[in-house]
């Protein structure tokens, strides 16, 4: 299959898996109809946005280009209609979330090192792609972002964007290092969910708590 | 009255009454005489501001534009030194607020489609700019955005911005898409609050519940 | 010393403070590793980057210069090694987080201007460049930001953002106005600190409490 056929398919499919997430988190906190499209859409396009604007690629390809807004409203109605279905099938969703999490973290690298010859940049932007829109979705649901206490999720973004960027640096073409991140990101994801494999995590102790202010 | 000083005027009523808004809910919240400024700034300019990140326009006129720092520093000292008659005239804060939502969801899709000529965008960012200065409201003081979960508010913003930027692509005259899709979002959001309407909201069951991670 | 030379140095030591302060706060909530290093990098570079969007320099620095996540990182590593010694030390950090505040105001301010003529967006952005962190810190950690409701924080880099432009527009040397900002600013944090200053908190009375919805 031709690289870039295959991104598109898989872009929209990345986006579906993020949507349905973002449309299942909406709805268990009894946000009304609008409240669900909403956060739905933000968690599918909310990364690329900020991406988009770090980058000054304005207006956002999530805001101007009808697909994103039309793959959301889908997945918010996919989730209202059929959500005994979905909240069953939380493991595919999951499985789909890995990939789009790889994807989104490659295209964001790459749209960002079109636009600027900054590495750092384009690794951040990779991120920031993949974990932006969950990390907005848990700030309007006020609670802390899952990616900052939880599971190996913005790791997985971090390894993807930096093979992608590293890859490309390092001359390679740019269909094989495409493949290898998105790949790379999506197995340490789906092992880290198989396995449990955590980052750590440093506990404060008691006298440090009560010093602070 | 001509329409461009009937925008002016009415542009100013809607950001005072946003921004009495925003001190009112700062106040309950026991901000310093800081924190009320700023959450009234933000309510009353933020929706503005990100939408003119968003479609490139920067500096955004909500911070380059002395006049709406200026009415919403003499919001929030209203809301300060008559903090009583403010409370008791709530119906009225919410009549002009919902002037405000008409007026900055017309004049926000109005500016995105002389930046761009993305429809979608446009519509998007009508209902960012009358919408976003209480979502981040909401986010600054660590609540679930009221919009995602009551009443009849983003989806006034919705018809508005939609009416607006629909005429206008199907080449009515300007003063008149203006007019009719900002009494039209003000009507219905004044229905909304009179006959208590709102969106429906999926209860998840049980068992559903039982389910979640 | 070249008033230069000791901007990169303060830079550096108020974006070290900074990121301390924000380790600390993420350690103290029990995020993982990936979640430290991120709310440090946030409350270090999240203001510069904000000011950065709102004027229109894309990529903003704090993405693209790797010395900001360096030092981030660096900060990070710190507070997880030496968190005891860290938080024993923490009047120091308050002191050079001062020191901080005070330079992102001016430098903020400074860089705003140059960008673009309206005094009143250099003044805020400057507040911007030196809060913007910490706030968007606390909406990470779904908390009310403390510079809305504590201390004299916000207010200090008000005023040592409007000093600077103040003193800039009157036509004086960029040197002395940059110290003079700097030093009120701190000064008068510090002082806040040591005397326990504080804005007014203006308290709902209970019948008001009782009316609001």
């Amino acid at each position: 299959m031709n690289v870039h056929t295959a991104y598109t398919v898989l872009d929209l499919v990345g986006t579906f898996a993020f949507a349905i997430s973002g449309a299942v988190a909406a709805r268990q906190k009894r946000l009304d109809l609008f409240g669900i499209a909403t956060v739905t859409f933000m968690v599918a396009c909310g990364g690329g946005i900020v991406r988009d604007i770090c980058i000054g690629a304005v207006p956002p390809a999530g805001l101007s280009n009808w697909r994103y807004l039309a793959v959301s409203l889908a997945a918010s109605a996919v989730a209202i209609v059929a959500y005994g279905p979905v909240r069953r099938l939380r493991h595919s969703v999951l499985f789909f979330d890995a990939i789009g999490l790889g994807l989104f973290a490659v295209t964001g690298a790459e749209k960002a090192l079109s636009y600027s010859h900054s590495a750092e940049l384009a690794i951040l932007m990779g991120m920031v792609s993949a974990v932006g829109g969950g990390v907005l979705r848990d700030m309007m649901l006020s609670r802390v972002p899952a990616i900052l206490e939880r599971e190996i999720y913005a790791s997985a973004a971090l390894l993807g964007a930096t093979l992608e960027v590293g890859l490309t640096e390092a001359g390679w073409s740019s269909s094989w290092t495409a493949w290898i991140a998105v790949v790379a990101c999506v197995l340490l994801r789906l092992a880290s969910l198989y396995f449990g494999w955590r980052l750590p995590v440093f506990h404060a102790r008691e006298d440090d708590r009560r010093g602070e202010r």
